[in-house]
């Protein structure tokens, strides 16, 4: 195996191109056998095999910086940088990080997870480089879904106008994780595709001279014509307008033809633009046959190609997705909004039935927040599904588009809480706060699958502004789905288990975990009452008063960030109504990152367990006594 | 005067064209006139007075749709919509909105503050439009500035792909607030200033026929080449691609041939993209000379063009620009950058003595941020200058690419609090509640403009990651700079004024009003402790156990929104170290948005005045004795 003797970059120097495509091979054949047992982003990494080689045979990492947008892609990279044997880890609890991670190693130099920030980042050190007076090249690579997003094209704006030393390799194939919409998309797609882009350029050459010597008043502008000709016919006219050298499309699984371009690329003075045409799961055919579903797989067979799907309750996603499909059967005003998340978001179906109020808008969650905005101002009813850690894009047209003017957009935030193996990019743990800080707006979360169809239903009826509910990544508990939807009153809470020994205020699965903890206390004798506070914004502040009344300890409990949380919701309702002298415990994520792992060991982690409940509960004991 | 006759857009398509140019003539005196006692944004709104016109001439506002990106530019659309004898209140407390509001008139169907949301807007208008079946027009009036922000780019994608029926209006004025940045921009010069684009149009026409027939293989591609040719010298190709039809550039200043050219458009099947070229501050000598400073002025004297300026203090801003340049000299590591505001930001100066070392994206805060990211991470100290508003665009750049990978930015957050007349779009009431629930973020604000000047020492020797000081917008209050400011140690606060009766733990500005409030009590024996909590993350903690362990009722008082603020944090703090029993009053910005008027009047309404806090601690007395 030649992959072995592969330790760090300089490794690749020594082989020959014969041997650098048959490690291209053992690499593949690594990602398919490793990624069958852990899972993970396969098909995008076996579609950047040659070219990930091709880079760090060419170029010199780390003093040359390689940024990999996203970071998903980055696999091959780790393999070729010392990592390869920590890949049983993947993912996994204080194992490998399924993205760049600047602590994992000096060849890591951006990290991210959330797409299109490499080419800012990229000119950041650019600039430092030259402010710096050093020579290191600064190469970026990014997808053609990614490129699309707004502060990538920021960032191309910027880059183009001061035209400092940056590659942009744009790894074309054709997808984000759904299918790419968009102009640019179709732009890609014509040069790809259109064969007389390709031979014409050889062909112009000779057709020009053809023209005729003309003279007059004509001459200059025959010129300036046959050189406009020569610009025009060149590919990427798109890209070169906008300041880059634009070289390309190359096939991004030729690697001679990479090398060679690459070298082309690395002479250019400003930036350049290298567009490589990958194809998603490579090598892997049930992967490059459908590379939505290869996307970020769970564990597989290789023979067959059959990914192992756990039994057990239907996700929340899809419960969301089929309640959708059925509140819009009867109400034509609903209109779904993705940003280039039809299938994580559970709507593939409902864009086949509706399709055209389905509005995939691509990765562009600003435009997709006051589109939503500019809809429900003429009366429909959008329904912007939204990861909860991508929604932080779109936080500032939140409050200037939505919340301000008070339009009734629904947000189905998904991933809410832990995420599991994607980590601390995307854990969904801000949005309470980032949320509930906002004027105008209803924020819930359900204690089960079916209270969500309750509240989507709810979120349905209510016409006096945005409206909010966020549910986990993961399965639901099992409950039984609801044929009619009812809606909740708005700010109301309810009692699950009584109890006047403490009263835990559970958020979303939060109360599962609360109701487990008041179970194994009550045979102790000790009665915990459970509140589903199902509502985050507006607080139940007859329950609230009630409990202020009552002077029972309170203990908050919520799968989000403390500062600014649920918890501190609470602690302002009784500021504000001089509710003083009473005991309220916040239970929620400290200040820190949260990194990969299972949901379950990230909430063991923090503390979000129904023992470590039932040990804030038994430590109330003392204080009681005191107050007694 | 015609403008006496003008209350409803209809009142236009009664007059002549002769009378439509009269009419202008007398709006811009109407505007030069009333701006000269209120301030307002001239200049744009000189720079669109013939478009504004046209288009209320030609469209049936408000069926049609009319979509004023920012806003500030539709003071003429106020005018020619039954507003203008509402300009003697213009920005006032009550009065006219200096941007679009719904309220305000059924014209206003879209209502902004913030860049580039207008195209978003436009496509949720048009697909709502397309779903319900009806017809009206949909048209965005968009700046040359604007228009490269990233969710404005976004929507240009998103539109081009759907091929829905938009008219985009690019007001082309070569200004955002600032002299434009990026390459669009300079595509957009090329297309205005080449000659060659203009002329070529009718000469290719003429040069095509002269080239002779060709047979054989060669004879297709000819063909399509003629065709390349005819689209390349249409101006806009850039937009073309991008799935536009591009009509322009016209002249935004002469009448006839802008109706002529929005008819044209009209008939367009698609969406299109009219290029106008129109001169900010036009008609008005002063105002176009200097369209920078005239901007959104304060009022000035129409004879001589002289802005009236307030005697007084220093701004805040202007210290922290002279205080950045002295830092800069001292420590080459420090960089600025700017999202389009150098002047607004205090950086002319610094711009002029450090080039390369000032960093203007153009209206870009996601790219602003994450390029900030890129240069702290090869070892440079940017300074992001953002105002508190604006940074909410970079909320998910903030957290994902600064506050995760721990790097050393520092925000210099302007406009923090109320802003004044700018009204609710633009308050900077959220970054506490935002930035403080973020893990590794240091968040500052002075009391004064000399502390201010040590917070930025302090950030410049703190390396362990991102932090920030917001400074408010208006005047300091007179303090004595410092030559050689001297950082404060993290996470330290300290006692202005001793008092046992209660504490109050004032931020920023809220200092000096606590101040107040103490002076004045103290005149009756009450002694009233005023804190001066200059860090907002991290507490003072030390500070805070030594409060509750006297026991003593605390009164955190903070100019930014009360849901997730600093008051909360200090509840979250004894909550985390079950000190029950205290008595904390949370004073700051209740949940509302909070419109236009000048800052005093924005504290009044809220009740962030000495008076108020004042009868805070008069309303403590009952509370304390009954603990007695």
């Amino acid at each position: 195996m030649l992959l072995e003797q592969i330790n760090r970059p300089e490794d690749l120097k020594r082989l020959s191109m014969a041997e650098l495509e048959v490690l291209a091979g053992e690499i593949r054949q690594f990602l398919i056998e490793k990624l069958s047992v852990t899972g993970g982003h396969l098909s995008s990494n076996l579609g950047v095999v040659e070219l990930t080689i091709a880079l760090h045979t060419l170029f010199h990492s780390p003093y040359d910086k390689l940024l990999f947008d996203v970071g998903h892609q980055a696999y091959v990279h780790k393999i070729l940088t010392g990592r390869k044997d920590k890949f049983d880890t993947l993912r996994k609890y204080k194992g490998l990080c399924g993205f760049i991670k600047r602590s994992e190693s000096e060849h890591d130099v951006w990290e991210a997870g959330h797409s299109s920030t490499s080419l800012s980042a990229a000119m950041g050190m650019a600039m430092a480089r030259d402010l710096k007076g050093e020579h290191n090249k600064v190469v970026a690579i990014i997808g053609d879904g990614a490129i699309t997003g707004g502060m990538a094209l920021e960032a191309m704006n910027h880059i183009g106008h001061e035209k400092k030393n940056i590659m942009v390799i744009l790894n074309d194939n054709e997808m984000s994780i759904a299918p790419n919409v968009g102009a640019i998309h179709n732009y890609l797609s014509k040069i790809r595709s259109d064969r007389h882009y390709l031979k014409a350029k050889e062909e112009v050459e000779h057709l020009l001279k053809k023209i005729p010597a003309i003279g007059g008043t004509l001459a200059k502008t025959a010129e300036k014509l046959k050189d406009s000709l020569k610009y025009f016919v060149l590919n990427g006219v798109w890209f070169e307008e906008l300041g880059f050298t634009y070289i390309g499309p190359v096939d991004g699984h030729n690697l001679p033809v990479l090398l060679d371009t690459l070298k082309q690329a690395e002479k250019v003075v400003g930036p350049v633009l290298v567009h490589v045409v990958t194809t998603k799961g490579k090598g892997y055919t049930p992967a490059e046959q459908d590379s939505h579903s290869w996307h970020g797989p769970g564990p597989y067979k290789i023979e067959s190609g059959q990914v192992l799907k756990s039994v057990g309750p239907p996700m929340y996603t899809e419960v969301f997705g089929s309640t959708l499909m059925k509140l819009a059967e009867q109400d034509s005003r609903i209109v779904a909004v993705t940003p280039a998340m039809p299938g994580g978001s559970g709507l593939l179906k409902f864009a086949k039935q509706f399709p055209s109020r389905m509005i995939d808008v691509g990765i562009a969650e600003q435009h997709a927040a006051t589109l939503c905005a500019g809809l429900a101002s003429e009366g429909l009813k959008p329904v912007f599904a939204v990861y909860s850690t991508f929604l932080q894009r779109a936080y500032d047209q939140v409050v200037h588009d939505i919340c301000r003017p008070k339009l009734n957009v629904a947000f189905a935030i998904d991933r809410a809480g832990f995420v599991g193996p994607d980590g601390e990019t995307h854990q969904g743990v801000y949005d309470i706060a980032f949320l509930r800080s906002l004027p105008n707006m209803v924020l819930m979360m359900p204690k089960d699958e079916k209270e969500l169809q309750d509240m989507m239903q709810t979120a349905l009826e209510y016409d006096e502004g945005p409206i909010a509910y966020r549910y986990p990544r993961n399965s639901g508990i099992g409950a039984n789905l609801d044929e009619a939807p009812k809606a909740i009153p708005i700010g109301t809470w309810e009692t699950l288990r009584d109890g006047d020994y403490a009263a835990v205020l559970a958020v979303g699965p939060m109360v599962q975990v609360a109701e487990e903890a008041s179970e194994q206390l009550a045979k102790e004798g000790i009665k915990l009452r459970v509140v589903n506070a199902r509502f985050i914004k507006p607080l139940d502040e007859m329950y609230l008063r009630q409990l202020a009344n009552e002077s029972i300890p309170i203990i908050t409990m919520e799968e989000g960030a403390i500062q600014g949380g649920f918890g501190s919701a609470v602690m302002e309702f009784f500021a504000a109504n001089h509710f003083t002298g009473l005991h309220v415990n916040v239970m929620g994520i400290p200040d820190y990152f949260v990194e990969h792992g299972s949901v379950k060991e990230q909430r063991e982690e923090v503390g979000l367990t129904a023992h470590n409940l039932i040990a804030e509960v038994k430590k109330l004991v003392p204080r009681k006594r005191q107050r007694a």
